[in-house]
């Protein structure tokens, strides 16, 4: 089906920023651009990182479902979740806000400790430096994340060769799960696996695993933020090799989510394979590395086959997030 | 007048933020927090600028009165402004944005162009090294820019001197006459004074300028995006000095402004005093300087008086945008 004027939901997310991206100029200091978790931006005699995230009332979160503190919280930790998945330390945020001139100062505060609270407990050191609060229909938040390098070279998705091991720091499907249970609006259930409710609400990102990996030799990383299926698939692609993820090993993952899935007749590997919002770290190890204990081997890199990602030797499906498509 | 839960409205964004800002830890690598034009983040070995800023559909632009291009473009000057507010020059932005899935691709690939354009005619060398697509009811848009400051100190609000000069770089009130322009609805008179619609739709804000102050030894500058006086008062506030503006100075902003204020019955000097979107540099410059030919002085800084700001010795009310309250 051809579209005269496609609109984003016609064409995907991909492709909009794809086309979109591509009409922009390039700076002089960007030592990587656009395409990864974050960009590095040359200063005079170092470097940062630097990358930005956002979430939108009605989109990426309800307001019954969210407290201002979740929404506070959850805002850092996706953000330092990329500037991890670069293999840097978080230094600074800056937030863009943007609601309802009816909202309540006692929101805008919780929303605050929520933000402090994340950066205590997930990075500590770095701190909110700057923001912007505007006037809007719905809220909007945006988090622009800093990162520190500390001398190492970032690590990229481009960088996994043949050989490696593939590994897993953090959970999997969690946040998923939480946010099938309140789609589900059983209240018993909700409450009875309030922990996996608790993952998506506010995540934690293992940040510390994605300094440790770095200097351990990871050859490519990033932060599963759209599903292990897709996030798979841009390694993949970025390094041209195939990633074989050897299903026995997920068994771990998805047998946290099993009662809770039986309990809404849902799928846990589905959750496992597609849910993002658990904000874990993705990366490949070359032979010999030794793998810090935060990572839980996977998988393998081979060379690039006829599938970018093999599950037990079955292609799988670039399946995930899409924030226009769903 | 006491109110139990204060809205936003109820406060004012001032006010709103204070509280909010109050409740958030300092980040370890801050060496500039939040409070100026933008904060200075120390990196390993140098330093970097940054700063964020918002504009929301139906808030702080229409999109039947700005063009995707405009947006991208204004998105750029705006933060841009506030990078070369610190005597820094731009190195780097990211950019948020948010549109309902409904927006044609042509628009974003509009808004792309705008945000290249910018770059390239404001400053050279700057470009977008990363960003987010995210979906909306109405559109929002975030950009983070980065500056290097190139070895120098950062020049901050709070570091005016009595007998400093006042100064201005960049033109004054006439985004504030196109905007009224606009809501005139008056379209000969739209057309007649386009060059003043396109002020407010693309503001040029004097980047050059900014840095040139730097090297010149400004002791305080900022970037006037809320108007003479409201900007006047952060300097006069933070440098805790008077800051005394000579009207008959700002003869040559106002008589720019006087046919179209003529036009549609408005008041050209007030437009000069509250007018915020030119993106114009207020700067102080020590007696002895030698003040870049971009700035022209407006004033004179002296010990703090009752008033912060004077208008040929008259006190100047801190009036001007705010988000919330209008």
């Amino acid at each position: 089906m051809t579209v005269e004027n496609p609109t984003i939901a016609d064409l995907g997310e991909n492709e909009a920023l794809k086309r979109t991206v591509s009409r922009l100029n390039s700076s002089d200091f960007a030592i990587i651009g656009s395409g990864d978790d974050a960009a590095v931006i040359a200063t005079n005699a170092d470097r940062f990182v630097v990358t930005t995230d956002t979430m939108v009332e009605g989109h990426d979160f309800r307001l019954d479902w969210s407290t201002a503190f979740d929404l506070g919280w959850k805002a850092v930790a996706t953000n330092i979740a990329d500037v991890a998945a670069m293999g840097a330390r978080p230094t600074a945020l800056v937030v863009a806000l943007a609601v309802p001139g009816c909202t309540e100062i006692s929101w805008l505060e919780a929303f605050a400790d929520g933000l402090r609270e994340a950066c205590q407990t997930l990075a500590p050191g770095v701190g909110v430096v700057g923001g912007d609060l505007a006037a809007a229909d719905q809220v909007f938040i945006a988090v622009t994340a800093h990162g520190s390098l500390e001398g190492r070279e970032p690590v990229l998705r481009s960088g996994a060769k043949p050989g490696d091991t593939v590994a897993v720091a953090g959970t999997l499907g969690r946040a998923a799960c939480g946010l099938a249970l309140l789609q589900s609006g059983e209240a018993t259930a909700i409450s009875a696996y309030d922990d996996w409710v608790n993952v998506q609400r506010r995540p934690q990102p293992p940040v510390k695993a994605g300094i440790e990996a770095s200097i351990a030799g990871a050859t490519s990383m990033l932060d599963i933020s759209d599903g292990l299926a897709k996030d798979a698939h841009r390694i993949a692609r970025a390094s041209e090799v195939t990633i074989a993820i050897d299903r026995a090993q997920l068994a771990g993952f998805e047998a946290m989510l099993e009662e809770p899935a039986m309990r809404i007749a849902a799928s846990a590997i589905e959750w496992v394979l597609t849910g993002g919002e658990d904000h874990s770290l993705l990366a490949t190890f070359p032979a010999g590395a030794e793998i810090p204990r935060a990572f839980k081997p996977i998988g393998v890199v081979t060379e690039r086959g006829s599938a970018a990602v093999l599950l037990s030797g079955e292609p799988l499906t670039e399946r995930g997030w899409d924030s226009f498509v769903g």
